[in-house]
């Protein structure tokens, strides 16, 4: 198999630091999203959105979309654990992390998309006012995470999850979208700090 | 249990939908959402986010977000499968459901909540010419579907599964959000048929 990976993107290095909580190794083809070359026939013909990560298997099946990448690994090799272990903390699991899709990685993503003056070529149209008005909201997630983070070690609850990857992506990639941490969140910070020193991070 | 369920608003459908096709009764409690009832203490103390469905347990415990909600049951029930079989269908599965998620929902609902006149107290602030921007995008996506379904009966494959759930919502969502379908499209049309067909698109 081959993982056609985006370099620094959020959701190629989503889908990395998943592999490496789970100590498998897959063979990357690297493909240069500053050069555009998600658009290329390469990938086009592999995933019609041009967005990366794409997982090729052997015999050609295509799987994209960074969850769903995941899923596969998870089912193939359940240890660790970072989708869950039961039903409920399964379910438990999904919600933190389609919140932290929906409500902190998505923000961020069209802050960055439509505010961002590098971006005007790649978001057409670009919305500057819709760019903007997601910056509060994606702070607004981390307040509340700050929150959440008084009674717990982790996202979804006392285990490294996947919501913790996501959640750690987002915060990265608030940095080049330009939305400003805040910083006065100190549960938040700790719990940012650590996630941020398990070997993982630098995948 | 019990299901904190939205009327006719698209995700509270697709939970509905999905225990429809399951054949799973959960009690419902109803919240008027035109009432904005989902803004309640009622909601809030449940889910922050005042979004539904939400799911309460005996126990009290809390699931919110659609997909997780319905991760629960086909955790719980199997029979029939509807997030797909092993560890490749599962991956398909959820790619597909993902795809519909981000490139036909959320554009929709985009296009609802910001294009919308009467959306104008949901969304602060509502930027038309972002609800405006994504109504292509939602089209674009149709088109795509159209292809892929020449070649098999279901969005993800050859069966029933919540991608078609969440596509069927999302054409139905169309109307009010005042997206045109594009009706030449013969074998989604065929396929939106059948799955509107089904005893459970009543729910």
């Amino acid at each position: 198999m081959k993982l056609f990976d985006g370099g620094r993107a959020p959701n190629p290095r989503r889908v990395r630091i998943f592999l490496a909580e789970k100590g498998v190794e897959v063979p990357l083809e690297p493909i240069d999203m500053g050069a555009m070359e998600h658009r290329s026939q390469k990938v086009t013909a592999r995933n019609p959105l041009q967005r990366l990560p794409v997982l090729e298997l052997d015999d050609g099946t295509i799987i994209s979309e960074t969850v769903a990448i995941c899923r596969y690994f998870e089912e193939l090799n359940p240890d660790p654990p970072l989708m869950g272990i039961d039903a409920l903390d399964k379910a438990i699991v999904e919600m933190w992390s389609r919140r932290m899709e929906l409500h902190l990685l998505m923000p961020v993503a069209q802050a960055f998309r439509h505010a961002h003056p590098a971006m005007k070529e790649w978001e057409v149209p670009q919305i500057p006012e819709w760019g903007e008005a997601n910056k509060p909201k994606a702070q607004k997630t981390l307040r509340w995470m700050d929150d959440e983070l008084k009674s717990r070690e982790f996202i979804a609850g006392d285990r490294f999850t996947i919501a913790d990857i996501t959640a750690m992506i987002s915060i990265d990639f608030m940095k080049p979208a330009r939305v400003p941490l805040p910083e006065d969140c100190d549960n938040l910070m700790r719990w940012y700090k650590a996630v941020s020193a398990r070997p993982s991070a630098k995948a």
